[in-house]
């Protein structure tokens, strides 16, 4: 049963500032043989059906829901098992997505980016997302330039240092959208993580960097600038544990898939699409995460600016856990205020009982950093 | 390299009336150790990585994106790695999705569905796909009564011997919707697959059973009489490799992954939507599978009829693989007529490169059975 409680796991080894992050390392002294026995098993149970043999049918000629779900090994089909959510301080909250304009100019990014957190907190946000890349133009030629060391503290990183304050003044959380982050001699596009203490509770560094062309619509190569993050990120936080992700992450349903395993409520996702595949694929990627995990999805673009380099869709967006959009915008600066409520998350997954249906004998997510910690 | 021939190879048993589907069975001889060995080099390989190390930019301050993929092992993001799919004989062609009005009289039924696939073929479609149970009125007390036993053969299966016959006079690949199935004493919801020879070329039995509870709004628990499924289905066809799935089955994003995994370019879910679920998730189910997997996905729901027990959304549906709908219907009796051009997967594979984008350090999907199968 120590899956169940993997979170609150003091053996997790905390990361500078990531004091309750659930980043899972992968130590190379852990051994592999877990990992080998967790599949055996899984195995061996799977492949106890066949295609001529279902053994839920020979006792009673209509089989029971739960027998159904039992032989089907539906907990299986998430390796390792997934994770109960727990139950945060506070499961119904106001959410504020801060659609904000961006300029050249940091420090006036970082003035009004403050500005836009007052007022959604004065509104009663308990949390607040804002944009992917706020501070500094969506540019590579301006990801060096903009770019901040947040691990060696406030003084090197002024933009941190602002939310951490707000964060700690207001008593919110705060999904810091991303900026460029400097560390090692590489650049990555991260989000910071900030509790009502003013604390940093998790970074999460792009996993998948922006690196697309569709010729004569818009190519962009993040790759040439950005190295990736290595880990998933999920975090504890007072209204809930939150999954994050950065834009073109959201195109990978299988981080979605791994977030909703560790147990996550609301996923959330800083994002800039484009002109091109904003209109295109924007609300219905952050619809089917929603729909297909049971679960809230929260995305914050910057709002749209004709002259940029690069041009936002903006439309940031809260949907709930049966896919439904609960609060939009249009592309302009908009501060978007809409209430989440964890309840509705269980009455969905009572509604449409997936996780119970699921065949695990047929297919399997495997979350390798989360196997190979335990 | 075996994996990437695997569905031309012989050793895949044959299975009566199923000369070419890509069934994967799971005999009892098979070793298990395979499997193991698979995973330990997967694993192996991704703990070489860890978040303070990144060797992908050890040697260029910038990587290129084919370095960064190689080091991230998107190939091992799909267990075992995806297979490229075939070039059929045929890769652009029509399509026809027969939107049918259902009855409760069964022969009505099968000539009304013969008169629609003469009219799709007419119109030039070299596929036509039909809805979920359009044999039968769409409902537990119905299925044992309206089911046949096709593998008995056509005797014993007006329904499928029509296809058959239709699908060989008129030189079509008919993608059978589903009817109710017998077979050893349980009811199966069962989509049968017949090529232009009039061969019945693949048997899907829907995997995941239709068991939902929003109380007030729709109720249904197909697994009162019907038996699930054991395997997933792929076939090869001269329109494509094919997966299938029936109604519910779209809902298990993991089933429509592992289609593409085995190289399916098309995917076709016969399905009845409810009028709670279909206007909420219908559409949008359609289109995260066929964006996020980069292929083309097909929908063919019975007509609405209000009167009826249970009535179906309609909306029968083609998307291409940007998850933009190509052809869409409302909810009365129509026939589709769309064009399929699988240049436009590869086209978009090569705007958005995700199969070489993602991290299989972090997350692998198993196909249980072809893993097995190896």
């Amino acid at each position: 049963m120590r899956a169940r409680v993997f979170f609150f796991s003091s053996t997790v080894p905390s990361l500078t500032l990531q004091s309750s992050a659930t980043r899972f390392r992968t130590p190379s002294f852990l051994p592999h043989r877990r990992f080998h026995l967790l599949l055996q098993r899984t195995i061996t149970q799977s492949t106890t059906l066949s295609p001529n043999s279902t053994p839920r049918t020979t006792l009673t000629p209509f089989a029971s829901i739960s027998s159904m779900s039992s032989s089907f090994y539906p907990e299986k089909a998430r390796v390792p098992p997934a994770i109960q959510s727990p139950t945060p301080p506070i499961t119904k909250f106001k959410i504020g997505l801060c659609q904000l304009r961006v300029t050249a100019d940091k420090l006036r990014n970082i003035l009004h980016t403050r500005t836009a957190l007052e007022e959604a907190a004065a509104k009663g946000a308990k949390l607040v997302v804002l944009p992917e890349i706020w501070n500094s133009p969506y540019s590579n030629d301006s990801f060096p330039v903009y770019a901040e060391d947040i691990d060696s503290g406030f003084d090197a990183s002024p933009s941190t240092a602002m939310l951490s304050e707000v964060a700690r003044l207001l008593k919110i959380t705060i999904i810091g959208g991303s900026i460029p982050e400097k560390s090692g001699g590489k650049l990555y596009n991260t989000c910071c993580v900030f509790g009502p203490d003013g604390n940093l509770k998790a970074k999460h560094r792009k996993i998948h960097l922006f690196d697309i062309d569709i010729p004569g619509k818009i190519t962009f190569k993040e790759s040439k600038t950005l190295t990736a993050g290595e880990t998933p990120t999920t975090v504890d936080t007072e209204v809930g544990r939150i999954g994050i992700g950065i834009c073109y992450d959201i195109r990978f349903q299988e981080l979605a898939m791994l977030y909703a395993a560790r147990g996550a409520q609301l996923i959330c996702y800083p994002g800039a699409f484009n002109m091109t595949t904003g209109p295109l694929h924007w609300e219905l990627l952050q619809r089917a995460r929603a729909v297909d995990n049971q679960l809230y999805v929260a995305t914050c673009s910057p709002a749209r600016d004709a002259d940029a380099g690069y041009v936002a869709w903006g439309h940031s967006t809260l949907v709930g856990p049966f896919g439904e959009v609960l609060a939009t915008t249009e592309h302009d600066e908009a501060i978007i205020i809409s209430e989440i409520d964890y309840s509705q998350i269980e009455l969905r997954r009572t509604n449409l009982p997936l996780e119970k249906q699921r065949r695990g004998d047929l297919y399997q997510l495997v979350d390798v950093q989360r196997l190979n910690s335990e």
